[in-house]
């Protein structure tokens, strides 16, 4: 695909600086872009990377000196490299049709255009609508629901029930729609409490790969429209997570939190059960939230606490050991001061 | 299905509180439930939802006059719900018989009331045993035993020669019998251990997704009856599992650690190897063990120290900003006595 | 298999003390080990089973007087037991030839003596080299390149255009190449970055079960030859790992991160994204990586720093509770020593 710098300062909302006709066949990292390839500019630890390159047009937030090629400057330059990569990706090739290679069941219902390819199994009364696109080794059980244009890469599970909204990616090997880990104690053994919810994912979600997001134990699981997770992610039963959120890798949402609208979840973080995580909330890597937070909080740590206060307390721990001494000295001092008044007394 | 409150009563070994005769068409959370439907009460924080639900009837644990209706009054609320809910849910279709869109080896043993779903995988030698599930996408390698009643979900992977018990539950995405993780630094580059032995799983094992069992580098890696283990858990080779055991999410036994019974492991636990955790221990989330725990011991923190000494640790630690300002005033006023008797002596 | 004890201390390069006919018919830990097999002992945690071992010779690093049979001196014995333990390994058995219940497309490239189970997937364009073992439920994507000798086990997922180099084993479960976690926020919503590079894998890696290994945005992720990777490990988009590293289960790398040679990060880290870790590093279990280590740094904790600096810190965070006190103590004895100089002065 051949497109002018015109066009890409278009679809970023962008001003070109230099040559507008200049012909752009690509988009590409600094150190890797060729002489007909558009990069960007967004992080002064490129800045080296910005002298030496071979991209023959660039991204930048402000016109830059130091590169000589045509510029295309847009406040959101991070924003506006998606866009432009958006155009130049290839697409994986989908299979076209259904194979005869997969199983799908008689009693399911397909739309338009759905992809299915080979080793895929479908089970009865599942929906899969329009443009969807169905890997190898994906396995969708009965009455599962898959929105238009979704696409399930290799070895994903959908067990029973659960619904899946429209241009939603999910990525290999990940499960939706397992049961949630619910035991009652009785004696010395566990008894199973059965999981008879579902989970439901809105809208223009994606999902990591490796995930598990499990059913719940009454009514669903929710994920709501365009949240993102990150690889190996578990999110408990009857967890609601809102909006546009974000979760890192590692993270476990224990059963029945609620996150708000665009909260950010670190790697590695543990949250709580029954816990409420206020809309725009964000919690750093490696945190154990045992507490709800409100709306916009800031936390980190185990157990998590305001960031703020956080970093001052690291800052304290650090100095410990010239605390240390400096009781040490006090004790010194105080034990003169003691002798000197026995002394003076004496 | 439909059971009069009085069977209700009887399954739990509850007494009955008003009308006995009412018929109970399923079980719900306060929330959810309708006219016709039992639902449970335990969870102070649910009492709101209480006074506003439309059940029909009642698990509690003493008479609550804030419900008008029937009531089943039972101790154990929690564990009378789950045999409740044991009744009236749904279980997944199984398929019927064997799939010819499966591939089962000549060479395996199959059971009475054996199914197996389109797309799996059955090796070599093989034994399934009656009544075991074998879902799509499963794979179960040569000479691996699946004993009477076990449900394998989708994707799960059984390795060569290991054995499940009866009634156990795998998980889709599970992998059991990969080789333990077992190499010697030879100079700069690492020699693998070949992991010669198995994974050997009781009775009554719930084993959550996307989990990873395994492999003896010798002998075996053994996982009692009743243990039950939660999503992303990594149990690696020749570790022991005590009977009816508990291991949350992202938690990870390192080789060779011993659990004895009744252990529970919270979540994104690390636990390292060679270690002894007595019967009836408990890990608070996020620690990390290094060091063996005595039966009935409860620990929390990195290292892992007892729960007690923790909350201990961590309120000083909170106090820290405190005490730093007492050691400064103190600083300043043995500065002042100092000069005071100076200038006395002066 | 029935070798001679002689052989046996060739083979490792070791020293036979005593019969150096003694026939060997297998390797096997202290406790298990029959009379005619080879045990071997490196670990005084074990000199109670060396007591009573029935193994009929013995690996050592000297000649051990509690042991009565013949035994092989060398002083790697860990090393001498993985050499002789790969002698002795039964490896899996290989498909023989293309199962037709595998799907193969008909534009990909087989080597010679390739394996390729039933219920394997073998997309367009796909290279798969001499000797490869594919187990069944893989699922080799469009243009994927697979090494000579190298394995993948059950479930793996590899998409497009990934690589993957000679005598690589890959277990059951793992998904190779799927999109690194690449957002720009625009308002309230997240826009996809298109993730357009590969996965590139050495030779000699083992990566172990249910992996994330995500493609680069541009260019490559890139998995150095002879690094082995632990189960439930994820590695970023742009991630470099250099040769012969090490990272146990539940660790993860963040994005554009670069590891050095022979680098070993512990369990359930976390590394920071854009962080440089130096040749021959160690990251202790549960560390959050915040800042890049020089080649040859030790460091634990979070966030990280160097552990001999952890250790102090740590026994200064034990002490807490003993110095609350002393400072309590210098508290009344200042208050006393100024109520003695005012009481002087008065």
């Amino acid at each position: 695909m051949e497109i002018p710098l015109k066009r890409v300062a278009q679809i970023v909302s962008g001003k070109c600086v230099g040559d507008e006709k200049f012909v752009v066949t690509g988009i590409n990292s600094l150190d890797q872009a060729g002489p007909s390839e558009v990069s960007f500019f967004s992080d002064r630890r490129y800045s080296e990377s910005l002298k030496i390159t071979k991209a023959g047009a660039l991204l930048v937030s402000e016109k830059n000196e130091l590169f000589k090629g045509p510029q295309v400057v847009v406040p959101g330059v991070e924003l506006g490299y998606a866009k432009i990569a958006m155009i130049f990706a290839k697409s994986s090739k989908r299979y076209p049709g259904i194979s005869p290679d997969a199983f799908v069941s008689k009693k399911c219902r397909l739309g338009e255009d759905v992809s299915i390819f080979p080793m895929a199994y479908v089970g009865d009364g599942a929906e899969i609508d329009d443009g969807a696109t169905i890997f190898p080794g994906v396995v969708i059980d009965e009455r599962v629901k898959i929105g238009k244009r979704t696409i399930l890469y290799p070895n994903v599970t959908v067990l029973r029930d659960c619904a899946i909204g429209n241009d939603v990616i999910v990525h290999a090997g990940t499960t939706i729609g397992s049961d949630g880990f619910g035991f009652v104690r009785d004696g010395s053994t566990s008894v199973k409490i059965p999981q008879t919810g579902i989970v439901q994912i809105g809208d223009h979600v994606e999902i990591g790969a490796n995930n598990c997001i499990d059913r719940a134990a009454f009514g669903k699981t929710w994920i709501k429209g365009g949240v993102k997770t990150d690889n190996l992610v578990q999110i408990a039963h009857n967890v609601v997570i809102g909006e546009h959120s974000i979760i890192v890798a590692f993270a476990g949402i224990s059963g029945s939190s609620r996150l708000g609208k665009g909260v950010v979840i670190g790697g590695q973080v543990g949250v709580n059960d029954h816990t409420e995580i206020g809309d725009g909330a964000m919690v750093g890597p490696q945190s154990g939230v045992a507490k709800s937070i409100p709306a916009g909080g800031i936390v980190s740590g185990t157990p998590a606490i305001p960031h703020r206060e956080r970093l001052k307390t690291e800052a304290l721990i650090a100095r410990l050991p010239r605390f240390s001494n400096r009781v040490r000295d006090l004790e010194k001092k105080v034990q003169e001061l003691e002798d000197r008044l026995s002394q003076g007394a004496g």
